[in-house]
């Protein structure tokens, strides 16, 4: 049996610990193709580069991973890696694992999620990754888990237009409570800017925050990785507001 | 009475002509402070600056248009004005008028239409204004549109966590046939690469491509457009696909 063709991005760039951890996971059950940002290219979202070229280059990390570094965008790897890199589409796209939970209404800065997007819109299956770290995450328990997730994905397929985004708990695999389907809680980022001044007398400001979540239900995204569930969320981006269009249609605007 | 308080941004960048456009219809119907990128920053969706310092620079333009320049994106933007510029809070967000129509899965880049969402994910009233033309847009017909909807906005309200799409025909305000309630469509940008040699030999690529759209609906966003009608889509970011939920959980992972 041939093994399944699988591309890995990333949001964190092709140096971080999380797309090695995903590399040598994935390497066990696919023939893996990497193409990453050259850099991080965290809270990104959606974002493509169109006004600046971009550039491809190859690159070897220790362990035998090889994979092609842009100077892009995580959607730009995927649009790369499909329009410019593989000889054949792929079986399933993967990004991750990210430093960091992808969670509540952080999913919609979340470079790891629409990179998977971007692999979705494409036309395939695709899955993110997260870990609930900020950093110093622990990837070791993440490895099985990402490998049972992508065989249920490459098995069953998604529904198209359709990605699923998973987050794991930062704690030993003995620990983990299990997986749990949920839907997009209300987790957010409380921002603030923090006013400095640079050693030139000129002010700054650096985008600082905290993570609020007053959700207490077990089929909320954030909420289940808390209590240590694989949080797995299926995401579309079918963004209309059904239910307030006959409300706009009363405003009556001629 | 007083006038309400308007925060206008866009994802073109301060020195545009869409914003001068939508600072001159605003300015008519209320008090306006324009905080917008320094540069052009377009097809960012909701990217915002975490791992960069960000500058504020008070500008000038002709016709006493002032504005806050900041070395961010549109979300960016949003978040300084309210934060750190303005005293007190907007009645109304105000994005654009973007170069270039925001419909269909093309929303998803859209730094216009995520300006606007950052408005309304931190509970103001919010509009994303775009004209359909890529380049020499006339914005003329636009003004009295934006005025319209602003006010329509400002009177009724949009619900929790909704913002209001507008996308603008290109043509003479005669020609324009009316407004039209819609729902995000399917048309989207097919892309692809273009790939080139630069003086010193090295490969480089740009994103190209074209506009597919084969909806034939009247209410959906982007075929409303192009029958020269100006499109109203109330947008929320509600990701996960509930319809798939019961199927995700038969597949029983453990």
């Amino acid at each position: 049996m041939t093994k399944p063709r699988i591309l890995i991005t990333n949001d964190d760039g092709i140096h971080a610990p999380g797309i090695f951890a995903l590399w040598e996971a994935m390497s066990e059950i696919g023939d893996v193709t990497v193409v990453a940002p050259n850099t991080e290219k965290s809270a990104v979202g959606h974002a493509i580069t169109i006004s600046d070229p971009i550039r491809i280059q190859e690159i070897t990390r220790h362990g035998g991973f090889t994979g092609y570094s842009v100077d892009g965008t995580p959607g730009d790897c995927v649009k790369v890696a499909i329009h410019s890199i593989l000889d054949q589409p792929p079986d399933l796209v993967v990004s991750g694992i990210n430093m960091g939970a992808n969670v509540g209404t952080n999913i919609l800065y979340s470079g790891t999620v629409s990179a998977a997007n971007l692999g979705t819109m494409l036309g395939f299956n695709s899955i993110a990754f997260s870990l609930d770290a900020i950093k110093d995450g622990d990837f070791s328990a993440s490895k099985p888990i990402a490998q049972k997730v992508a065989k249920l994905v490459l098995k069953n397929s998604l529904p198209n237009g359709t990605l699923l985004n998973v987050n794991i708990p930062n704690c030993e695999a003995s620990d983990i409570q299990g997986f749990q389907v949920t839907k997009q809680g209300s987790e957010f980022f409380q921002d603030w800017l923090e006013s400095r001044e640079d050693p030139r007398g000129r002010t700054y400001f650096w985008m600082t925050g905290k993570i609020i979540n007053t959700d207490d239900q077990m089929d909320l995204d954030g909420f289940a990785l808390g209590k240590n569930y694989v949080s797995l969320t299926p995401i579309h981006y079918q963004l209309t507001n059904e239910s307030f269009l006959d409300e706009l249609n009363t405003w009556n605007v001629k």
